[in-house]
């Protein structure tokens, strides 16, 4: 087999067999085709496509490049979730909780931030004590133990994908719904849980601008998840408003502590609500309405904030932040970005209030970047709301006042103020199954 | 400006600027770009195409990559010639003497053979003492002097086509109309000739499989022509049939002095006339009849035999070959390929005639491989005739008679007998100009 032939065959849009696509992936991971085919054929892939049966070979290739975790010494269904990334996105913090809460254990791995924000990992890291580095055994025994563990990554998950993001992101094939999915899909399906549940963002500040991309990406990783034999759901939710009122590692544990007390937003609160009641269900414990009442009810009844809390303990933090948030990092220095005009706030674009949020020590600007875990912005506003002009809409928390001012510039780009009201929009847009 | 953000321009099937093309080239040469993001982009191209703007500007930009040829020491009208390659195509050494016999001089860059068999240079060379390896002010001092002049590449001309070319060759991305001709006129326009007749070649032995497709790469080369302000013009011929009756390189000489004697087979020589003729209206010698007159006239007249001698001679080489081919290197061994049965010979497939030419020594199997002068192939029946079963078709010459095996195992291959006799189909198809 030779890659010059399957380059070609693919350029010709004609479907790669099952072997060509494992040759591919082998040679990638072990470095025997060269990253200038590799490109050509990503190229040729993002212009002529992948039919389901290529995608699902490409994902299973993908997952066979390295480790696998086996989850099967945990008893029951576990359910992952993964988010196409959000800004102040701290849903893992609160769904985690709620759906162990009820008995399903939840065994998840999650990231570091790759763009302006934090990842979860991030974020919780920002509670003093708490390991993220688990090892394999210490993981299942904690989720074994308490039902719930967030760890990073263990072991050699999916190097291809690793090669393959690194070779996408500089050679312009990043989009790419074929190869967004598979990418996505190789990392859950290697992280051993039985369902899955996406939630796939969409609008101007997600990887996804369209509903109609959202859906297609949202399909190509359902398909991708029956043929691979595990439940998997996809909700897509809006991304053209920041979700909650936090952005910053800290201040989004305090939030995610404010939804599990019943005193969270109503956005935040009903997304984790649906994306729980979503896990609930592909783990059996009955129809959607159902899991969503037993998801509140984990609200209500103070248990989810409880498991939050026995996380903290198992991972070594000091569980204590959460009757006593002030024990967590914040920031030396605050101030106000002001409305600069009477209105209704329009819209916040997500992705400049995520670099606004960066410039203040909340993000990483390069991969080396140290991240401050008390900088950030809460917002005091939410679009839809009436200012006046010079009225406060966020709080920037930094520990450097050198560094408002260019946040504050990002944040002129990022909101917009008008006489009209913003039509009211779902925050849930579809359900893919 | 930044390679990623072209290659997604192109992606996204959008027009490059001159300036976004010209970075790509330039970055391409000086190693600034990785070949990672170069074949991303050569893919791009590939599948989304580049108007004749973006063509003449990949041309243009790839031609200021190193250096050119100025030719205007030499008065007149110069015009130059390229045949997108053939097996058995010795057409260089016909045209360039009747063109010069008529008082129009020919400064012909020639390469070395890419394919199965030798190119122009390696033919010549098979003539004893014969340099084709001129400096740029030898190589214009016999223009002037003589006429005619046919040397290997002089100087660094452009070094962009010699990467491109490499990285395409091995990331399927060779066939494209765009990439292909500036390829092509790239080398044209640097040679410095003030007009070029392009011989574009169809069939299953040639770049291009259909007329339609050299049809299409014929007319985007003419464009790019007259971007760069040089008359050209492209002649569309036949290649499903080898050219004349020799393939091998002193055999090519060989039938070179018997078409330029006037006794060559009608293919080649109308081919000759043809593109003769095209070369001449270029300089301004007349219109196309006439110039066809003219170009038959250095024939009978010993005109042009006379040239190729003094050009010979001008390069140092023994020009009593012309008079006396039995100089000409010779292989020690020979032996027929006989007709499996009797019938027309429907077809001779060009490039199998090419591998097995090759087989006997007179290609290079591989970049590093010396090619031996005297061996070659020489059809005793052309395509249309009838033979019997055992009846010679072929003549082998090699070298060795232990290469004779595989060689014939390959004209099995390449030639088709048939109780039909095959279709007469023109040898020129078409004139874009």
């Amino acid at each position: 087999m030779r890659m010059v032939d399957i380059i070609i065959k693919k350029k010709e849009g004609l479907k790669l067999s099952r072997e060509e696509i494992e040759f591919f992936v082998r040679g990638v991971t072990d470095g025997s085709i060269p990253d200038y085919q590799a490109s050509s054929l990503l190229m040729a892939i993002c212009l002529k496509g992948m039919d389901d049966e290529e995608t699902l070979n490409l994902t299973l290739a993908m997952v066979a490049s390295g480790d696998t975790i086996d989850l099967s010494e945990i008893p029951k269904i576990k359910v992952d979730k993964h988010s196409t990334g959000g800004v102040g996105d701290k849903t893992t913090m609160i769904l985690g909780p709620m759906v162990a809460a009820l008995g399903v254990p939840v065994a998840k791995m999650s990231g570091r931030g790759l763009g302006h924000t934090g990842g979860t990992i991030d974020k919780l890291e920002s509670i003093p004590g708490v390991n993220t580095q688990l090892s394999q055994e210490e993981f299942i025994k904690i989720v074994q133990d308490i039902g719930l563990a967030v760890a990073g990554q263990t072991g050699n998950l999916v190097p291809a994908d690793k090669k393959l993001y690194a070779l996408r992101d500089v050679t312009g094939t990043v989009e790419s719904i074929p190869l967004i999915s598979a990418s996505i899909m190789s990392k859950k399906l290697a992280s051993g849980s039985d369902a899955i549940v996406l939630d796939v963002k969409v609008g101007s500040g997600a990887f996804m601008k369209t509903t109609e991309d959202a859906q297609k990406l949202a399909k190509a990783m359902v398909e991708i998840g029956s043929g691979a034999k595990r439940k998997t759901v996809a909700v897509i939710t809006d991304m053209d408003r920041p979700l909650g009122k936090a952005v910053g590692n800290a201040l989004e544990v305090k939030e995610a502590i404010e939804v599990l007390s019943g005193n969270g937003s109503d956005d935040i609160t009903e997304v984790c609500i649906t994306l729980a009641a979503k896990m609930l269900e592909l783990a059996g414990m009955g129809d959607f309405n159902k899991c969503a009442r037993l998801a509140e009810g984990t609200i209500k009844d103070g248990s989810a904030l409880e498991k939050f809390k026995q996380m903290i303990k198992a991972q070594n933090g000091n569980e204590e932040v959460v009757d006593n948030p002030e024990l967590l990092p914040s920031a030396k220095y605050t101030t106000e970005y002001r409305a600069a005009s009477d209105g209704y706030i329009f819209s916040i674009i997500s992705d400049r209030l995520g670099v606004a949020s960066m410039l203040l020590g909340a993000g990483r600007a390069t991969k080396e970047s140290v991240i401050d875990p008390g900088a950030g912005i809460t917002l005091l506003k939410k679009p839809g709301e009436m200012v006046k002009a010079g009225e406060p809409i966020m709080m920037l928390h930094a520990n450097s006042e050198s560094l408002f001012k260019d946040s504050l510039d990002e944040l002129e780009k990022a909101v917009v103020i008008s006489r009209e009201k913003p039509p009211q929009t779902p925050l849930i847009i579809d359900i893919i199954q």
